[in-house]
């Protein structure tokens, strides 16, 4: 599935309600399933991370569209390279740890 | 561009570090997005915005490779309509506001 796809399916689903509800608010519930998703990957509960990753992302695209941003175009930065030194494999001396 | 390819990409790019990592030290490098995705949008910054989201994505899409994990399978649950109430238009009754 394209991110663009994914992105107009949710858009589909839930955005009568979530350009409604705004982007501060729809952060909100954002954060809580960045919050399920770091309980799924403590626990090592492999079965549920695998869904909490999916509603991370389905959330991260909702606020997306929330904020009029096009996430398969927003992506095009790391197409050509690592933002940060342009290479294919990065080799930035930062985030090592 | 797909899902599997930026997450693909996203493999090529970082994984060896990535896997060095471990996904707790990963998700404080993931968090630190977010926390950047929330001030762009407090700011209206609407420029930086689509690069936060796109920083966000590449991270979680990190996280997921990290964790073993095929973001484009997982999101299959909404393929179908809402994972809550089964519809292409969600009509659930939770979080509405």
């Amino acid at each position: 599935m394209h991110i663009r796809e994914f992105q107009h399916l949710i858009d589909r689903m839930y955005s009568q309600r979530d350009r409604q509800r705004g982007p501060a608010k729809t952060f909100l519930w954002f954060a809580e399933e960045v919050g399920e998703l770091a309980s799924a990957i403590a626990r090592k509960d492999n079965r549920n991370t695998a869904q909490e990753f999916a509603d991370v992302f389905a959330w991260l695209v909702t606020l997306a569209n929330v904020e009029g941003v096009d996430l398969e175009a927003a992506v095009s930065k790391y197409a050509d390279g690592c933002p940060g030194c342009g290479e294919m494999v990065c080799r930035c001396e930062e985030k090592l740890t």
